[in-house]
C-alpha cells in the first residue's frame, strides 16, 4: 500500500481521520472527533451493518464502510482511530502504519509487550504518531495531583494504595485487569515517571470459570515507593478511589466525587533525631483543601493532543512508550496470575517514562 | 510455685483477676472488670510506680505491685489478664499457667507460633483456660456478618477486601502487621472458619528503617476464596471498611459509620447456561438494608466470656486454637515480606479454626 | 379560529404535537416527544431564528416557524406544549385551547391562580386537556414515597422539611419561589393530597434588590402536619433534600444521591399512657432500608400520560387541579412576602387535589 | 445573708465553687471544675440523695448536701454553679446573687426576660458575675466561623440556615426551642453580633399534646440577614448542620462531622454593573477548605472562662448580656407560636450584643 505522496500542510489543515470500531468507546470518539475543530472525521468502520446505518444517519457527512481497506487506502486520509476488540489491535494498527496513516489505539496498546513493540518500531521507522488512548492522562483530577507531585507539594511518594471497582461489566474476552488496569497503571506510570521492578498478584475468575473478574495487585518501585491496585467487576458500589501517602502531605482521588481532589496537610515527623535514638514522634494533621479543578471532558483533550501530535509531529501526552510500559505491567500480572502469585520482575532495569 | 490446693467453686463465686501491664490497654481491661458481676479485680501490676499510683488511687480497693510473683504466689487469686509487650506474652503467660492461673494475653497470643502453641499445650494439659484477647469477636456488627455468612444469605463468599488504615500511632518494637494484623486475621478466621491456605505480602518502612508501617498482603483460602488486607499507620484519615462479596449478597462494614453494616441485594448471574455457551449475564441492583446493630461494649463481653469459660471449663469465643492461627498468619506475613514477597504456605493443610 | 371538524381516533393514532419555546427545557420536550410512540412531532417555534435552525437541523422532518398562529391554524394539530417565560403562559395557553388544541404547560400553570383557573375554566368547557408540567409526579423517588405515605407505612405524617438549594441559576423576571418552589409545593400536594390552609414566607434578594433568591416558608395544614421548605440560588453546593417524619417510620428523599429514598424505622412512643399520666417514652432506632428505585427518565413518563390523557379524556397525574393548587401555594408565599412575613390563609377552606 | 466580709485575692487564689444539681449536666461541670486549676470545688447539692451519694464517693473531698442554704451560708464559698430545671434559675440565682455569690447559670438563664433582667441587675449592683453557659461560645469550630465573619472574609452575611435535629430527648417540662433553641440563638448573637428584630414561628407537638417537639423559625436582622433555624426532637438521624452564605464565601458547620468548618469559596457577581443595566452574573466555585480546628472540651474552656471573669472582675465571653438576648428571642419565639405563627418584633430597637 501507498501512502499519499504529496503530504498535506497539517499545520494549517484538519487532520483527516476515519474510526474504526463502533462498539461501547467508538461512538464518544466519533462524538468529539466531529466537534473538534483541528479534525475532519472522514470514515467510519465496522463489521456490524447496523451499527454502519445508525450512526451514518447521525453523521451523513461521513463516509461509512465494512472494508477496513477503504480507509487504507483513501489516500487523502491522515490517520486512523482504533476502538475495536484489543486482539485486533496489532493487526490493525499495523496495517494502518504500513498504509502510512497516523494511528491511535485505544487502551490497551496491544494485548502483549511483543506486539505493542512491533507497532511502535514501526511507527517509529515510518514517521508516524502512534498513540494509545489512555484517557486518564487528560483528566483534571490526574493532572492536579501529577503537578503536586512533581512540584513536591507531598515530597516523598510512600506509597499509593488505589481501588476501581463496581458491579460489571463483565468483558467476554478480557480479564478485569486487561479491561480495568490500564487506566490505574497509566496513571501511576504518568505519576511516579517510572516502571514498577516487580509485582505480584492475586485473582479469582467468580463468574466465568477462565475470566478473572476480581484482581489484587502489589507493586514495587526503584526507589522505595510501593502501590496496591485493586480491580473488580463485582462489587457493592462504585469506588474510584486513590490514596498518595507522601511525606509533606496526602492526597485523595475519588473520581465519583463533586471534591475529586482532597489535599491533607497531614503526616508524622521523626522529633529531634540526635537525642539518643529515642522513639519520639509528632503527627500533623492540619487543612484540608479540596481544590477547584476545572470541568473538561478528557477525551475531547485526548483527540485534541492527537491530531496536534500528528501535526507538529510531536510525543503526545500519552506516548507511545508509556503504552508500551502499560501492556508491560497488565503482561507482568498475567505472568503472576500464571505462576500462582509468584512475584515476577518486569525487565532487567525498571525504565523511566 | 504451687497452685492453690482447694479450688473454690467459681460456678457461684466471681472469678478473682489480677491484670498484668498499665500501658494503653490494660486500664480499659480493669475498668471492664471492676465493672463486672463475675470477676473480682484482686491485684494491679506494672513495673511503672507512678502508674501503680495512678489506677490504684482510682481503684483503692485493688493492691498494687510492681511484682509479678506477688500474683502468681497469691493462692487466692484465680486468673490472670496479661497486656503488657507482645514480646513478654509468652514468658509472663508461661509463668502464670505453670502457677496454675487462668490466662487472658491481649492479642496477638505470643510472637511466634512456637510460642503459642507451647502456651497452649501448657494450658491444656493443667486444664487452664487460655484466652487471647481478640475484642473484634465481640463486636456486633462483626457477628451480624457471621451471622448472615452462616446463615449462607451471601451465597458462596467470593473475596473479601479490608482496610483498616488511619495516622499513627507508631509502635517502638512491632510493625503495624504485628499491632493491627490480628484484628482482621481473627475476623477473617472467625467469619471463614479457616485459616488461609497461602499469603503474599508488601510492606514499606516509611518512617523508621525496620518497622514496617504501611503493608499489603493477599490471602488464598481452600476453597476458592481470597482476601486482600491493608494497613496503615500512615493515612489521610482513619478507614475501617470491610467488603464482602458473596454470590448472592454483599457487605460493606464501615466500623467508623453510624450504619456499620450494610447489606447489599446485588449479583450477577449467568443467564440459561444451557444456550449454547452464549456469554450472557444480568446484574442484580436491589435494595440496601442498614440493620439495627444493638449498640454494646466488645471488651465487657469478652471478659465475661473470659469469666465464663473460667467458671464453666468451656472453650471461649475467643479461642486459643483461633489465637494460634492468627499468630500463623502474622508470622507467615513476616517470612512473605523477609523473602521479597514471596507466595508462602502456611502448613500443610488448611485448618479449620 | 376553528378546530379540526373531523377528530381524529386518537385511540389508534398519535398524537400530534408543537412545541413553543426552545428555551432551556423546550429542547427536552423536543427530545422526549421525538422518541415517544404515542407522539408525532409536528412543529417547532420560538421567536429567536438561530434556536430554531439549530433544531430544525437537529430534526428535519419537523416544521420549525416563528409564528405561534401556524400552530394554532394547522388543522391536523391535536396539541401544543409549551415552555415559554411564565408571563406567557396564560395568553398563549389560552390561544391554544381556543383553537381547540389539547395543551401541556411547563410548570408553573400560570402566572397567577385567576390566570390559572381561567384557562381551567376554558379546557373544562372544551373537553381538552390542560396538564401542566409538574415533572417530579412522575420521578420513581417521589412515587416511591407516596406509596408508602399512601399505604400507611409511615403512619400519622407530623412533618416534613425540605430544601431545594444550589447555586444559581438566577432568574432575570422571577424569584427563587416561582423558579424552584413549584416542585416542592407540587410534591408536597401529591404527597399529603391537600392544599397546606396557611402559609408564612421570609425572603431576601441578595444580588438584585427586587428578585428573591433565598426563601423560607412555612406551611400548616388541616389535620396538623407542618412543613417547612427552603429554597435557594445561593448556597456552598447543591441540596436536594427532603425528611418525612411519621408517626411510625421516617424517610429522606435526596435526589442527589445513588440511595435516593431511605426509610429509618425509628420512631418514639408513650409507655403504658395508662400509668397516671406519668412521662414515659420509648425511643425505637431499627433498621434503615434503601429500596431499590427503578431508574426512568420522568420527563418521558410526562409525556406519555400527556398523550394517553389526551387520547383518552382522562385526568392525568399531573392534574389541571394540582397545577391550580401550586399556583395558589406560589401566589400565597409572595403575598406572605409583601406583607412582611404575615401568615397567609391560603382560602376559606382547604381543599383535596 | 451575709457576704463574707474579708474578700480573698481572687487573682492569687483559685475561686472556690459550688454545683447545684446533679442531673444530666451538672456532673458534667462538677468533672470539669474538679480538673480546672483556677477552680476550687467545695460544694455539691441536689435533692436526690442517691445522687450525691454517688458523687460524693467519686470525689470524696467535696461537701455534699441537700441544703441550698449551706452553700449560700459558707462565707469561703466564692461562686455558685447552678444547673437545676429552667424553672428554677431565677430562684436559685437570685438567692445566690444576694448572698454574695458569682453566680453561673446554665443556659437559658432564665425562663423570662424579666426575670434575666432582674438577675442581671442584681448582679450589676453588687459588683458579681453573673453568667449564662453558652458552652458553644467556648466551641473551637464555632469560633472559627466567627473568626472569618469578623475578618471581613465572608463579605456581607446574607443569610444563614441552620438544623439542630435527632430522635430524642423529650424534655417533660419545656419545648423543644427552650431546650436546644438557645444554642443556636447564642451561637447568631455571637456570630452577628445583635438580635433580630423579627422573628416568626412554627411548632408542632407530635408526641404531647402541648409541648413542641418541632419547631420552624424565621429571623430577620437589622441591615437584611435573615437566618432560619430548625430544631426537632423527631428526626431520622441526627443533623448539626449550619450554613453561613456570605457575598465573599460560604461556610458549612456541621458539629457532628470530622471536617466540621468547611469554606467554600464560591460566590456570584454581577458583570459590569454599568452596561445598561443588563442581567449578567458569573458565578465562581473555588477551593473547598477546611481548616484544622484546634481540638479542646469547650465546657472546659467555659469554667476557665467563668473563673477568670470572677477572678478579674471582667465580662466573660458568654456575658449576661447575651444571655438576655438568647432568653428574649426563646420567649419571643413562644409569643409567635401562641399567636399562630405572627411576626413579632423583638423590641422598639435592635441591640448590639
Amino acid at each position: 500500500m501507498t501512502p499519499s505522496i504529496f503530504p498535506r500542510d497539517l499545520s494549517v489543515e484538519p487532520v483527516r481521520i476515519g474510526v474504526v470500531g463502533l462498539g461501547y468507546w467508538g461512538p464518544n470518539l466519533i462524538r468529539n472527533l466531529n466537534e473538534l475543530e483541528g479534525a475532519d472525521l472522514r470514515w467510519i468502520c465496522d463489521l456490524d451493518q447496523s451499527r454502519l446505518d445508525m450512526f451514518g444517519r447521525r453523521y451523513p457527512t461521513v463516509r461509512a464502510t465494512r472494508e477496513f481497506d477503504d480507509l487504507l487506502l483513501d489516500p487523502e486520509l491522515d490517520a486512523i482511530a482504533i476502538a475495536t476488540p484489543v486482539s485486533t489491535h496489532y493487526p490493525l494498527g499495523l496495517a494502518a502504519l504500513e498504509a502510512g496513516k497516523h494511528v491511535f489505539i485505544e487502551k490497551p496498546l496491544a494485548s502483549s509487550v511483543a506486539e505493542a513493540q512491533q507497532l511502535q518500531s514501526v511507527a517509529a521507522r515510518s514517521g508516524l504518531t502512534l498513540m494509545p488512548g489512555h484517557t486518564f492522562l487528560y483528566s483534571p483530577p490526574v493532572n492536579t495531583i501529577r503537578d503536586l507531585i512533581h512540584a513536591g507539594e507531598l515530597g516523598d511518594v510512600y506509597f499509593i494504595s488505589t481501588s476501581r471497582v463496581n458491579l460489571g461489566l463483565h468483558q467476554p474476552d478480557v480479564s478485569v485487569v486487561w479491561d480495568l488496569g490500564p487506566h490505574d497503571f497509566s496513571i501511576l506510570c504518568y505519576w511516579l515517571e517510572q516502571t514498577p521492578t516487580h509485582l505480584s498478584a492475586v485473582s479469582r475468575s467468580c463468574i466465568f470459570p477462565t475470566i478473572p473478574d476480581v484482581a489484587f495487585m502489589n507493586l514495587e518501585y526503584e526507589h522505595g515507593a510501593i502501590a496496591h491496585v485493586e480491580l473488580s467487576w463485582l462489587a457493592p458500589s462504585k469506588l474510584r478511589r486513590t490514596t498518595v501517602v507522601g511525606s509533606q502531605k496526602m492526597v485523595v482521588y475519588d473520581d465519583t466525587s463533586n471534591e475529586p481532589v482532597r489535599i491533607f496537610d497531614s503526616g508524622v515527623m521523626l522529633d529531634d533525631p540526635q537525642s539518643f535514638g529515642e522513639f519520639r514522634l509528632s503527627y500533623r494533621t492540619g487543612e484540608i483543601v479540596s481544590p477547584a479543578v476545572k470541568p473538561a471532558e478528557p477525551l475531547q483533550l485526548e483527540m485534541a493532543d492527537f491530531c496536534q501530535a500528528v501535526r507538529t509531529s510531536t510525543v503526545p501526552r500519552s506516548s507511545c512508550d508509556l503504552g508500551v510500559e502499560v501492556v508491560r505491567m497488565v503482561e507482568a500480572v498475567d505472568v503472576s496470575l500464571n505462576s500462582r502469585g509468584a512475584r515476577v520482575p518486569l525487565s532487567e532495569t525498571s525504565r523511566a517514562v
